[in-house]
């Protein structure tokens, strides 16, 4: 019987591996540089030839493994398509397909937001849930809506992506996407550090905030030991993160809303600040969940990768 | 081998009851009176003895009959329990299973707006798809959501309840839920009849339109006719029906959004003044979607009943 299943995590940079037992616990982990030359076209090999090295050094047979998942930066289809993954180079490939030619592994291929959202179902902050959104605020905010267990991957494998919905009217500045008013706007760490410039050229008080570090990490250390500026900008993100995932959860009605990502880390207070826009906004029986942090931090891909195999 | 399926949409006046082919086709359609005294005690052995009396009449026996779908003015869990459905004075009753035990026949439940939606995946307006979502524009917003053609029901049964997303800042006007700026303050009949008056008072030249009918209908046939208060009317109401529905296709990223609803019935000019905002606000790969008029006007929910028990 099975007892290994492979999670990848491909990212711009480097590959994440996971070597997993079939009920969820990391065994090993590891990394491999991302080779984008060539359009790519080594990434998928360079993952087949470290997963088969750890085979042998381990002396596991292919017998004992279940599968391989691989989380893909990049829209994937329900059996696999990738039409383009821009930070890898990849255009038209099924990496489903080709991981299986490449290794006899069955494999199973997802983006990887949406993975990672079903990693901390299985085993981070969204466990013993069924149906969760989860919003990674990174450098991006991602976001991956899993419905009876199963991801919503979308008609072309673009549902949950949640950083582009419109939370704000009258916003001036362009996102990297080129509209106006995008969820990602304010509540990525691009977005926090934006904000704090925002609030801290106008501001004529004191404060433990300085021009050189405006991070969203400086705003909630900031938050943590009083700082009224700190608490201003911490109460806009709260705003606008409280009413993006209100129009969320009253559309998809989940169980709960996990929150990861590199901002998240700030802990509790994210939810603190979030939760009076959260209930401002959402529709009635809908703003009755779990509002959760994520608790796998980079590992999430490889759990809900490897679960995806499962 | 069954032959028939009962659709049955049960409203606050009246219900409607279809007795259609398995294959889709409406035989014949009727409606009875809903009984909301005694808290609508009455209500689904009035459907059933509606049903037995209409298998009498065309000696049709029992084994012909493969189920009865009902839809239902509330939320409603997956396994057919209403929490509570206002409009009927239900609480706490299990639809599907209080119909067995009333008929005998298999028997599916689920929310109106849901079950709209699949009957118009099924024989309407979104034939040909497998993941739309439905948006009606009615006395209120309301929505169903499809995926893989499976209902998206919600943890609590309120999924798709689109018509209560914050879609404007800075609304005053407080909406039915008691929330400021919903989807349902600009784009349900009641909310276009709203636009039309704020309009109508602040203009000075000549129009089509009359302070005695500002309803939804005058302002479409006034758009037609080249009205141009009618247009400026038209223009909002769809700039924030394009938001607002970018937003949900940017989230869930359906093959089709299915536009239906005493709204719609004005027809493409609908469509036609909401692209412009939808295509400016969604994102990327989810504005790849087909925007179609909804076809079974009232007649979806029986379509969709039946189709859910099928």
């Amino acid at each position: 019987m099975a007892k290994y299943v492979f999670g990848v995590d491909i990212g711009g940079t480097t590959v994440k591996i996971g070597l997993i037992s079939t009920d969820g616990t990391m065994i090993e982990k590891w990394e491999i540089p991302t080779r984008k030359e060539n359009n790519g076209a080594n990434i998928l090999s360079d993952v087949a030839a470290s997963i088969k090295g750890k085979l042998a050094e381990r002396n596991i047979p292919d017998s004992e493994v279940a599968g391989v998942g691989v989380g893909v930066p990049g829209p994937v289809s329900a059996d696999g398509l990738v039409l383009r993954a821009v930070n890898l180079g990849w255009t038209d490939l099924n990496v489903s397909k080709e991981f299986e030619k490449l290794t006899g592994f069955k494999t199973a291929a997802g983006n990887d937001a949406n993975v990672a959202a079903l990693g901390e179902m299985w085993k981070g902050g969204g466990m013993g849930y069924n149906s969760i959104v989860m919003v990674t605020l990174g450098t991006g905010v991602g976001g991956g809506i899993i419905i009876d267990g199963k991801i919503l991957t979308g008609a072309l494998g673009a549902g949950g992506e949640i950083g582009h919905i419109h939370v704000r009217d009258g916003e001036e500045k362009a996102c990297g996407c080129g509209n106006h008013g995008c969820f990602e706007q304010y509540c990525s760490a691009t977005g926090v550090s934006n904000l704090a410039k925002k609030h801290f050229e106008n501001y004529n008080g004191t404060t433990v905030l300085t021009k050189e570090d405006l991070s969203a990490k400086a705003v909630f250390d900031g938050v943590k030991v009083g700082d009224a500026l700190s608490k201003e900008i911490a109460e806009e993100f709260g705003e606008c993160l409280g009413k993006g995932l209100s129009v969320i959860a009253t559309i998809i009605n989940p169980e709960a809303i996990v929150i990861g990502g590199g901002v998240s880390k700030a802990g509790q207070v994210i939810i603190d600040y979030t939760m009076p826009s959260f209930k401002e906004n959402v529709f009635s029986d809908c703003g009755k969940l779990k509002m959760l942090l994520a608790t796998l931090g980079n590992d999430a891909g490889m759990y809900g990768a490897a679960r995806l195999v499962l």
